[in-house]
């Protein structure tokens, strides 16, 4: 049976764009990983309406359990609970216990004396307001959360604050109140696996796709989802555990056409494969148009500093001689964005930083720099590792700045999983 | 008169969060520029029904225009223009123009010989197709965009790819259309007005602003709203032009208030800030922690090549000793966390990397890493100014290994503006 949520992400500031949701994606993950489908994520800004209208399409959508995140806060524009409140009919009661607690983490964070001041009690006695017959949820940072039970054909919604790290140290408790399990419960199981590719189009990847519909005995019984990012082609298969044999004739399928694309069939991203195949070998990094994103991905990595050494932002040329060790007149001659330079930083970096490989990056992000032959886009590599002749390799990205820059530090990271292959 | 807009990011990949989606945070910006307001953004799987059901709700919402980006793409689960065909009751029809634009597009791209395979003139034909009466957009990829007007009490469509560098190429002619155009007209003029603020709390801004509610004449005319993202806080204020005067008033009041805290009242941000500190002097970073995220966010403005030379990423002591010059009996004795070590990484980036101005991070961004008295979130920064005394300060920051880098380059780059201030 197939139990679906729907996720109000609420916030002006993420309805206006000024900043990325990262709890709509990060709760969307959980509810699947539980088995649970996900029918519609909505965002809304802090109008009571709005977020009603929100609940109320959720709710004739059938799903099972709401999950709002955001306007929790002591601010008046902050009227999740208020509004969910309303929307289910429940008065707002305050909750002793819990008031205790988000009084007692103000006094620990803000080191009040004894009396707190009458805009910190009014900020307290909000966040304290919980509706009735809900279960407060106690806060990982000063705002609980709360979860309503289903009643009287309205799903489960259960109310979480808007600070990633709030949500996520408050999920496993969420997750366990009895409204949330009441409404997930009866869930089927379901398996996902991740597939991903570089340099793999998604076209080609459809031409299998639409051959394995053919083919592969359950297909149908597979949810497949591609999604192409920083040159990578993630597929993603979501089935109930019983159609495992149909997903392993797939996988063979896609390993037969485009096994030399994939580098991975376990969900791993290309940091967890780089860690593998550098074995006890140390990484450093030179970079110049990618300006320390690719030393940033490379110690994104909780544990990095057991195989990554560091790097060398060398952005002026000043510091590609200096510190790298470029030749001067290799610059002057050909320009910094060049394969011998992108060898000669690469080397320098190695040398520099001793490690034994070493990865580097010089190209034009844009949107100046454009020179004869060399849109914005260009971006040259070059990977040094010990032992052996260091390669370079030019590429051409789409888009700008910020994609050329992303683009680029996607292709470094593989280039050198290639070159450890 | 105000004119509401809907958003639909359509797309499994974004529903079930494993990509952070781009689109809908930068249409909403461009339709508030234009003077439209938000209701609402949904994001929906690659489900007719699901997307019929969000244009259905938006639709019962009465916005003038909805927006969608994604499922342009030529595989089977990319459904949008069929999808609204249908919701519209509009036939599709090729559209010969297009198809011939997308083709010339692809044979340039994947460079074929005379004959197309037959999968992708499948691809093609299916990307040509556009509901009836509808106006369709030249591809700035090779999906083309489709404007559906408003009719029957329907409102009117906008079809918008899914690349986000697609859709930003695209956007001009697509406002351009005659279906856009006829939606947004009789928009009222707003001005939009952002103050940003580092080290100052929303709670504190809220008792601001609840006095500015008794005392700012037309306070009632401003749409106020508050953001914090790595320790910043963003107050954006939305006005119809005739509600400058409000703005003005309040705008004095909250620098009268928070004048130390508030470093920009232009929406520019910390990167173009530090840039005008900076002057004709030169920067460069010294980082551990963060791994080449500050250098990262000191080349992300177009031009910064004039100001930043660049940065060593020191992730292993021995290039904190090696490359900076730390001196390595200093980590021994106090631990590579701390302040004297911080400063020492400071005054080597100066002297490696020849700037007047260095920055350094060295810290516990966890998940391990603790050590007594230094629990995971510590980090210490320096800042080295030339003819000044190098300065140090070390914070605690929250939340997982993500946020603590996230926060740590968010204030290396405020520390080294209050140096320079």
């Amino acid at each position: 049976m197939s139990i679906r949520a729907g996720i109000v992400v609420t916030g002006t500031e993420v309805l206006s764009g000024r900043i990325a949701d990262r709890n709509g994606p990060w709760v969307s993950q959980q509810l699947l990983e539980l088995g649970v489908d996900i029918a519609h994520i909505t965002v809304c800004g802090d109008r009571p309406d709005d977020l009603a209208a929100q609940l109320g399409f959720l709710t004739d959508q059938r799903v099972d359990l709401i999950v709002t995140t955001g306007g929790l806060g002591p601010t008046a524009d902050d009227l999740t609970v208020a509004a969910v409140a309303d929307f289910t009919g429940r008065a707002l009661r305050s909750d002793d216990r819990i008031r205790a607690v988000i009084e007692s983490v103000i006094r620990n964070w803000r080191k009040y004396d004894d009396d707190l001041p009458s805009a910190v009690v009014a900020a307290i006695d909000k966040q304290a307001l919980i509706p009735l017959g809900a279960e407060a949820i106690p806060p990982t940072g000063t705002a609980p959360g709360v979860a309503v039970p289903a009643t009287g054909g309205l799903p489960a919604i259960l109310v979480l604050p808007g600070p990633p790290h709030e949500v996520q140290a408050m999920w496993p408790s969420a997750v366990a109140t009895e409204a949330v399990e009441a409404a997930i419960a009866g869930r089927a199981a379901y398996d996902q696996h991740t597939i991903r590719a570089y340099g793999l189009s998604e076209a080609d990847l459809a031409v299998s796709l639409r051959d394995a519909e053919g083919t592969v005995d359950g297909f149908g019984d597979l949810e497949i989802t591609t999604c192409m990012r920083g040159g990578e082609l993630e597929i993603v298969t979501r089935f109930e555990t019983v159609a495992a044999q149909a997903y392993q004739t797939l996988e063979a399928l896609l390993l037969e056409r485009h096994g030399d694309r994939v580098y991975s069939t376990d969900g791993s991203s290309i940091g967890d494969v780089l860690a593998g195949l550098l074995g006890d070998r140390t990484i450093g990094t030179a970079e110049s148009c990618t300006g320390g994103m690719v030393a940033a991905a490379l110690t994104d990595r909780a544990g990095s500093s057991a195989y990554m050494l560091g790097g060398v932002v060398s952005y002026a040329d000043e510091v590609k001689s200096g510190v790298l060790g470029v030749p001067p007149e290799l610059i002057d001659e050909l320009g910094a964005v060049s394969e011998p330079v992108a060898a000669a930083m690469a080397d320098g970096a190695r040398r520099v930083l001793g490690s034994d490989v070493a990865v580097s990056t010089t190209g034009i992000a844009g949107p100046g720099g454009a020179r004869p032959g060399k849109p914005v886009g260009t971006v040259c590599f070059g990977v040094a590792v010990s032992g052996r002749e260091t390669v370079t390799v030019t590429r051409h990205f789409p888009g700008d700045r910020d994609s050329v820059r992303r683009l680029a530090t996607s292709a470094a990271m593989h280039l050198v999983a290639q070159a450890l292959r």
